[in-house]
């Protein structure tokens, strides 16, 4: 769960991707890679994706394992009118709460229907519905919104409403320092710089290191990720690595 | 597990995608979307995903609970030569067995090695460390093979070389019965169709529908997705469909 009070210095976060679709193929996520790089952006790192078929006793002991290992869990699909819609269901099965209309919700989205001349049929008014103390996370693409409750923010599959909600429920989040980091394309391929860069790793434990192949002009090189929080300290990785490589070429 | 007899009508699987890069949003994964395709092409329905930090406890921890709840697991990332690929001594771990440099990856290596003037470091070598009782999986792009070993499939995180892998996996693998599936552009909101289709699913509680809202020349519209492995039982519960939905317009 989140701090109540003080700054953490690490603040973590999951994603529960929730749906059919993606698992057989029919849809490619897009929101992984999004909210990957949003944490990133904003102080908080993700540690754990999952993705799970619309299938409640799934659905619910994937919140409950993510929402209580992370600071935030955020999940995506599920929250439309039709029957395969059960994400709000799950999120207060697992938290414990009943789920009703949240009235706030319902007034965003009769105005809105009334604007357009649609009819508040039972189904579209499923949308509204909301886990007990679940706070309305804002939709400027298509009304209907999202909810966070808890440490758990609920949005829409779909890519253009998910980054409309992300934005709207930043502001609610506490983040921690930002991760930094340095990529340093070493122009040699990867099996030659293994053994430099493990011993590298074991001097600088606290900057975590990743070595990424590819091809270039239909030669191997390899790009060498350093990351941290701490700026100085990873100039200061990035010094030492340089200068050993410098003298590898 | 992998029934060792007859066939079942069900073969299910699950990805465990291994790689800070990922959560970052350094890397966008583009393994998943492609072994959801190919699974729903040989008959085997991929039924949860997870994303993993290289972090050995938490690799351990998934691989367990993913190979024990599915038919079969396929791992994508952590098998190169740098102290980041991990993946391969945390399957021997999971498995409750030693690792080892397996004799055909060390020749296959050490050929491809001879005919390229590349050396055999200790780090390329560390690529050729297979758990024991596994089987190789051919890399025909970059040589250094993946892995079997019972009903876990270990593979390179690297797309090209992940989908040569995946190839030569699926000659070992049961399968099901082929899912098919039918959609439907109604050219209605889903709001309007969701009751009826609501309805619908409960005539044919075997016949999984979803329903996916999408804009098309500026109007709402929504695709409806039927999906059954029996092709009689699908094109019954798509006529009734379209009979509902010809009553609607």
């Amino acid at each position: 769960m989140a701090e109540t009070s003080g700054q953490k210095d690490v603040v973590t976060a999951a994603v529960l991707v929730i749906g059919d679709e993606i698992l057989s193929g029919r849809t490619k996520d897009k929101n992984i890679g999004y909210i990957a790089d949003h944490m990133t952006a904003i102080g908080i790192q993700l540690k754990e994706v999952r993705v799970v078929a619309d299938d409640e006793d799934d659905i619910v002991a994937a919140i409950n394992a993510l929402r209580k290992r992370w600071d935030y869990l955020f999940t995506t699909g599920g929250i439309g009118p039709t029957h395969d819609d059960i994400t709000a269901d799950c999120v207060a099965k697992a938290m414990g709460v009943p789920i009703g209309h949240h009235p706030e919700a319902v007034a965003m989205l009769e105005e809105n229907w009334k604007k357009r001349g649609v009819e508040a049929t039972p189904a579209r008014m499923r949308m509204a519905r909301v886990p007990e103390g679940g706070m309305l996370i804002r939709n400027s693409v298509s009304v209907a919104p999202g909810f966070m409750i808890g440490n758990v923010i609920t949005m829409a599959g779909i890519p253009s409403v998910m980054q409309v909600m992300l934005d709207d429920a930043t502001q609610y989040l506490k983040t921690g320092k930002k991760m930094s980091s340095v990529t340093i394309d070493c122009g040699l391929p990867e099996g030659v710089v293994a053994d430099m860069f493990g011993a590298h790793q074991k001097l600088f434990p606290d900057v975590p290191m990743g070595s990424y192949p590819i091809m270039r002009d239909n030669k191997p090189t390899t790009q060498l990720v350093l990351r941290s929080t701490d700026p100085a300290r990873l100039a200061e990785a990035e010094a030492g690595l340089r200068a050993k490589l410098a003298g590898m070429t």
